[in-house]
């Protein structure tokens, strides 16, 4: 008989019903919009899924159509959600996202004040089921949503690390939810507990006011908060890996945008491939490609294949193949 | 020189962006929502427009891409919302609606609850501006958002009725936002205000369980409460119309049925046609006619002119018109 | 090596691009249109040609885009364009369409005056082209379009005659482009050289101000122009034939509605598919059958079968087949 | 730690990718398709997961994009795929089905042949899991498919019955795999394996050639291949359950249709849901349930939950509750 | 009690139905077409509005859903069109548009002849109601329409010098309704009553014949019709604005193409809103980047804000804010 | 009377129907696909036919409304389909293909195995009516489908070759139907029979293993085989012609690309029309503009004009015309 499959990373935080308007049209005058699933924890745990990496999402929802479609799509790529928890008539957290185009930047704009996470409490969460896995991944987002969903934060991982969890966050500077000053508070206290931390260097330089290099921020995190490693994310240039043993540049593998969110999370989500197999190097350019790939596909989640990431990666894929 | 036309109704009441899924989907599985808006007060303003009468539409809303919209619509169709008030970050309220279809009913959920018109109160409103109109038209929907709304409603009513305007108040019992019981107890403190009075049959035995005929319910509201005129809707049988001149019953006018919600706000939009015209007989069968149409066409509006309301009153309409 | 196939049929008149708002929506607020191509005599021969019967449709089209689409969507159909002229920088005939429901009636307004039919004369057709077919087909919407058209009308009608060409002709009377005055006194003129007329009983009453039986309208156009054979078709009930033999009626087939129009010319078709297997039952049969089917189709053409319209007349049609 | 929920249902079969015109359209001519996915037995499996009873379903794929969306999309609505086998480069089935309307009949034509589940041999699948469920469902659409495919159905309910699962059959003749000769000579040897039968009244009369009552065809059953339960279905008018205890007729629920195909499926696996609760009344009436709230919903799968079925028998749904 | 707000620009001209194929499309095998409005000045009054410019816009329409459709579309972004006027059973203007994509250039045809504004004389128009404003904004395509539209034209500038107002003209040579010597005959008359001109580097070429910098060409209009201001507008390059206190040039913001047309108009809306705001140079930047935000927007019009053109200018746009 | 038109060019090959999600979506999750043909051979003689020269294709399809579709869609464009034989219940050839964006290669799966053209004898054609054109066009996917298929090929090129026929190849190796080896065995034996061959660079290089340039490879094709003339298509790079007269160069013209498949295939239309009016150059000229222009249109066929082709060549396309 076949053996349930306990999950290898586990994430923690909120996930959103994401509504945009279609082929460029605006949210004033557009009459339908696009639905789509994404919250940066749950992203992540999407995209390890489908490179066959046993990946579960925990998180409260609100028991109506809405939290059901985010536990059904979570399901139909691979997550294991059975662990998530129930808020009877909670409110569902909803993103609003115009895609923009060249000269037209894109937005997004919250209703998520008040939803179903912000009821969850550390000691709800099965950790047994959770201390199963080998990483625990979080990010700046869950702190800043509220004062509750801060201790959450910071007491999810205490019991992360008192269980031996790898810890991996994402700084995640969300200027729509707080400010610099409040993140960088939060942070000093919490980053203390990660082992890998992915941070872009224009979160850098906003939260914590570091003006070097992409290396030198990379080894403040090492020196400051004792974290083991850290991708610094340049936007287009790149990614900055810096760890005790050195530091190493990747660049970034152009591509025509169709979706811009999630790549961030398709980062991640390579990072993290990288770290179970012992190999950060390979992380970094599993991130890169899977962040490609990301940005040419609609919606916030990677949705493709350990196999489409290694032909990119090699050079094979290209053109029509038929 | 034009000069500006003053309102001739006004309605008080909040507007929600309403997310509905295409072609009988369902909202665990559709891949787009249309956009209509929808609210019990504007969708009355917005027909009363298409009539060509003057109409104003009064209520908060957040300073967003959501909020203007619903501005931009209503002036779409010709109502005047120069005395909306607006709140710098306050949430939109939503409602997702799914139509059914057969077996299947049809399923409205909302996620209002703190939503900007929650934040309004009475003294905020340019009473000189809505003073210049007849009839003040508000609903039951509105005392039962929050304690704040309700005290809103309560004074706006007070505020009216000082200034002489005709008040137009249809029940609207909602279960998904209060009880019976509270419904009743808040109607018992408000409909004395009221002039005219329109209720289902259904809200009448829920709210106030009286269990009489259509002519003894309507005959209730005038007793009780001292209105004028009262219109008890009889779903898809008709509609009973009682003063103290005596009663009055007239068919409801058979569709198909692409769109259920806004019809009851049609009927009431016929019905201050009628008050406007001095004839309520008028206005139940205008009230009819509209609510028919509405029927016909998607979103919560009725759109359309006086004169197809004409033609199908007159029996002109039908088949194809070449 | 392959024949050309001549026609057996040939129609003549305009066709337009029609626009139809999508989904129950109102040409005042829909963001789309469906575009679909119709035209009476063209929707014949369109329906003449998916029975296998080769038909060919004559007429002036503008040569640009929309004139060169309703070429070859008549082509994709099997109809024979060859014959149709070019206008260099002429106007393409346009038709809105809404579908309307239940209590909304449909609605057609026409944006057709000048378009490049009004400047066909009868000598330009190539008359040994059309003068190989068996059947000529026109209707009472040609004459009404101009006094140019009025006379490519008449001068037709004598030139198919002259060559022995059986003539079939639809009344259609369009209270758009004409009164029933106008439409008698050029009847008048014209059906003397028709040899089979449908009608529909309504345009009987209109035109002719025929207040009889459907039968007594029949024997009155038998009687005054000495046609050979009349279809009065009565809607949702059935069609009435009378010729100088008798009297014969068929029911309808009731059928869920998608697209009303183009009905009365699928019925047209089958009536003519009669004629020319000489057993004019069979027609009226085939016609009612290919009405029905067509009412199920989205725009303005009947899009099937022989084998189809077989099935539904012997009741293997129903329920899926699988 | 969370047990792995052992399968309480499995059902063995083909599923296919179905592709539909979508609004009314003809496959001639519509220029998309909506893609579903359907199988009898994955729909029993979907519909059943949905009840919240564990269900598996097991079959052979290609391991393609189209293979693994049918898996994908099983697990979004919660049946167990991980005991499917994978073809390396099979054939996935296909099914192009036209809905009809009214007069024009629906139309399913087949791409199925030399699909992967006819390289699917009973040896090859993991019979400890299956074992583990009560009950196994299957049809009678498998041993249509090929030789291969008919051993398949033969052996697997050998090893089921072997097992001591109850076994559930549905006739499910269709006239594009074989003929009604053909099958009633393979059901003949294959039902009597099966504990409980489903059958439509017009298979029996078409297979088996019983004219007699829905009763009497249902003793035929129970004598013929000593079946505990037969229920034979009789369209719209509901369904006859015949066991050893006696009989009882069961109305159907009428609805507006939205689409046909899969209330068959959603009826047997409301009639499941009784066999588990040891209550093949309740199945009956689960079933129907089932089957009106699947006509209302696109593509062959019901979506929807237990209460939504509760609420229909009990009356409690109807209108737009708000 | 509130105002009527009395407009300060004040446009006239014909507004057209736009037809365009979605998704790269053609217009011969498209089966839905896009609705847009558009119309050189409406377009400009539409933009000012959203700037919170009082705007209105002034034309005759004919009496039909599509004529309602523009005055409620125009209405819904805020343009005073209380001055239109109707013509009983005119024609609706309308075009045309493929979109084109890289090799395929965009296309553009008209079936404008004899729409409704051919019928309309400046002495209709209310002109105590336009004399209001401060800016009266015409362009060169009025008087290519019909010679009675020219006079329409020519009156319509006496008439506004008359009262005072400043007055834009936009060149906008159309190579479809006239040929370039026409053009510039009647131009030489009209333009001695301008202030302030808009032309393309390049209609300065063909219909002048101006084959000197695009500083010389301003020049040129200054020296030859006495206007007091010009921006030679240079495609992708910028924009070179000549007064006589001397020449400025300024780049154009390079941009994603989504929908080409409507941006010039854009263009001409900034450069008024400096005008109003007596800062020439504000007029340029404001009109390159609502040219640039344009160009981003399906559709004819401007959909934007303020505040959005400001962020543009300052940079602070780009990338995602969240 | 008219004389019918014999064809100038016959092309022998598969059509399919091809199916694509829309925007960017990808197989897995699409919930609708776009239906269009494809097929080498076919999408030539489609092409051809819009330049106004008769062309016919010849093929085997089912008897089933994909077959009809196909023959209904080419006599669309204009494409004689007269001589195309039917299998009573054969498969209809199909292919699925993912548009990919930027790093995300584009993917087309094929589901042809078994298909109706497999069951196509070489003396089953109309050879009577294929040698009245001058031209024969094949290409090497057909002898890739199955050993039937490549006799079919292998005497359908003799045939032609006895009648006089020119004889145009395009290589068109397709590795997901044979092996490199096994199509260069094949053509050995078939590119004796060619005239005029096609071939892209990487097929030269994978197929044959020439690994010089383009020059070269053309001169290798012109020894060993023997043909008249040569295009090394070279991808966006351009096209080499090779002939006994000598060696030309022309560079491809840049474009936004929308759908990439048919664009070799219009090129190859471009080149026979170059034949027919003996010109080479003008043909490769032709070629690429027609490549361009494909490459913007959403299908694999090229759909357009002669006169566009020449506008882009004479560089009088750009921008929009209005």
């Amino acid at each position: 008989m076949r053996a349930p499959k306990a999950p290898k990373v586990v994430s923690l935080g909120e996930a959103m019903i994401r509504l945009t308007p279609p082929d460029h049209q605006r949210l004033l005058t557009t009459d339908k919009l696009e639905i789509h699933i994404g919250g940066a924890e749950l992203n992540v745990a999407v995209a390890l899924a489908q490179l066959d990496v046993p990946a579960a999402w925990v998180s409260k929802l609100p028991l109506n159509a809405l939290g059901q479609r985010v536990c059904r799509e979570a399901a139909r790529f691979g997550v294991d959600t059975s662990a998530v928890l129930w808020h009877p008539n909670g409110k569902m957290g909803l993103y609003f996202y115009e895609r923009g185009a060249g000269a037209r930047a894109g937005t997004v704009f919250y209703d998520r004040a008040g939803s179903a996470i912000n009821f969850l409490d550390c000691e709800e969460l099965d950790w047994d089921f959770i201390g199963q896995a080998q990483i625990f991944h979080i990010t700046g987002i869950t702190p800043a949503l509220s004062e509750r969903a801060r201790k959450l934060t910071e007491n999810a991982l205490k019991e992360a690390k008192k269980r031996g969890m790898t810890i991996s966050f994402d700084v995640n500077y969300r200027s729509r939810l707080w400010n610099p000053e409040k993140c960088r508070q939060t942070l000093e206290r919490l980053l203390p507990n990660a082992d890998i931390v992915i941070c872009t260097e224009r979160d850098g330089r906003t939260v914590f006011g570091w003006m070097g290099t992409a290396e030198e921020m990379g080894q403040q995190f090492l020196l400051q908060f004792g974290v083991r490693a850290v991708t610094v994310t340049q936007g287009a240039r790149g990614v900055t890996l810096v760890t005790s043993e050195g530091t190493l540049f990747e660049s970034a593998i152009g591509t025509e945008v169709v979706d811009r969110l999630g790549a961030g999370d398709a980062f991640a989500a390579g990072l993290i491939f990288g770290i179970l197999h012992k190999d950060l190097h390979l992380g970094v350019r599993y991130g890169l490609a899977m962040a490609a790939l990301k940005h040419t596909i609609p919606g916030d989640w990677f949705i493709g294949s350990r196999q489409e990431v290694e032909e990119l990666l090699t050079g094979e894929a290209g053109g029509v193949r038929r």
